[in-house]
């Protein structure tokens, strides 16, 4: 009888399963799921023992999520499938500011600063001068742009990763653009750090010989009406993990440079223009 | 440059991070992972809404794990994955008897009995004579053949799932065939019942519209020195769920009839043989 599972069936069994009033998208992204993971079972022949590794691994992962951290979508960026779904949903026109992930250190509600003030509350790190632009596709400036930014400490920790020894919003802030489209403000130079590879994640990265850093990178939100907001960073060039950002986070376009200042204010300074396209 | 990841390298700029020292079989089985997910997410263009709906149902399947209850496993049975699995490395001769899933409630070192002995503790349900031969492919009887069987209830539970209700060992027993190798033991009809439903696999088949029943079955444990053991049911025919089994368990070979008796001390008989495929 047809509806009974066997090796030659499998996929199509289970997805034959599914009641007529299933939501069509719901239907469509399942059957997809059901026959990718047959056909990786088949294709590698999996195991019993690796099956129960791989249950295990991740329930594993799922237990050890908290409040404060998230190994699932640590898994999906070590796995490429958060960049991944990112590029889908983030195609551009050639010249627009390119995205890449969010990341989890985000916090709404940085405070807003004036134009060339420092987000580095605590002074600790390797001052830097930031300036660019906010343009449009047509290289006009875009005026009262919004630019969230935020950033590790010399250490290599976001302040709500170190409660107890970063001031609050250390390393953030919200600048806006005057009418010639400009921003500036001072912080640190970003340092490269590990993701958290304590738990099932840091495992499977040491099982398949991949280490665990990023790159040194600053992150940016950029807004303005009328435009499609982006979501990115800036590398800084040079990094020796640039060609292996741990969640594969990097693009040629979002590499600055960060050159050494003489007799200045800070002791570096990077510039970096983001161009917006029209929302649709 | 070649080591960031696009929407069209994604899955190869991934593999490509491995270490050389990775073992060869963890090579393959990564590297088709990643091939498959990434083709599920291209496939679908997963949206960032799905994804992280994907990672907060994974996320919620390992916190309801517990020493009691393996969600995990749940969902890789009503996905089919477990059967396929056990398809693929169970593949036997035509004739021999076939597996089927262990699923979660065996228990080892329930009690040897004599052949004909109850393994009805409580004494609840309809009583049934299981009978049978254990064989070998060439229709011999297999002699001190080892029978190792569980059911549930008529409530449909496994003593284990009420242990302040059930006797322990309540419908379990091991039985070791004769020189002709026939084996009979008496105990209850069993009946259909759902996997639990009550967590994120229980809302994901409600989502897909499919019920969480498995039809009616009682477990085997057969094994005999010389030959390679079997995990599998006894399917009661005519029940209303065996072309829709939650887990995909049923094959049309372990369907046996389950028949009426009058004037007997059971109300009902089966029988059913087990052929067993010499070990290699």
């Amino acid at each position: 009888m047809s509806n009974f599972l066997s090796e030659e069936n499998s996929a199509e069994t289970v997805n034959a399963r599914m009641g007529d009033s299933t939501d069509p998208r719901m239907r469509q992204v399942m059957t997809s799921l059901v026959e990718h993971l047959h056909a990786f079972v088949k294709d590698v022949e999996l195991t019993e023992q690796e099956w129960a590794a791989a249950i295990g691994f991740l329930t594993r992962t799922g237990q050890i999520c908290s409040a404060t951290r998230q190994e699932f979508i640590l898994l999906s960026d070590v796995l490429g499938l958060s960049m991944l779904v990112d590029a889908i949903h983030h195609r551009r026109p050639s010249g627009a500011t390119e995205n890449t992930v969010l990341g989890p250190f985000h916090v709404a509600g940085a405070p807003e600063r004036g134009m060339g003030e420092t987000i580095s509350l605590d002074g600790v790190g390797e001052s830097c001068l930031y300036q660019g632009r906010v343009l449009d596709l047509d290289g006009n400036p875009v005026a009262n742009a919004v630019i969230d930014v935020w950033s590790d400490n010399a250490d290599g920790y976001y302040d709500v990763q170190q409660p107890d020894i970063q001031p609050p919003m250390n390393n953030r802030g919200v600048f806006r653009t005057g009418a010639d489209g400009t921003f500036s403000f001072r912080g640190i130079k970003p340092v490269s750090y590990p993701i958290p590879d304590d738990g099932p994640v840091g495992q499977l990265l040491e099982q398949v010989g991949r280490h665990p850093y990023r790159p040194a990178h600053i992150h940016f939100l950029v807004s303005a009406e009328g435009y499609e907001g982006i979501t990115t960073h800036m590398f800084v060039a040079g990094d020796p993990y640039l060609d292996s950002d741990s969640v594969f986070g990097v693009k040629q376009s979002l590499i600055a440079a960060f050159e050494k200042r003489a007799g200045a204010d800070t002791e570096w300074q990077a510039a970096f223009d983001f161009v917006l396209k029209k929302a649709e």
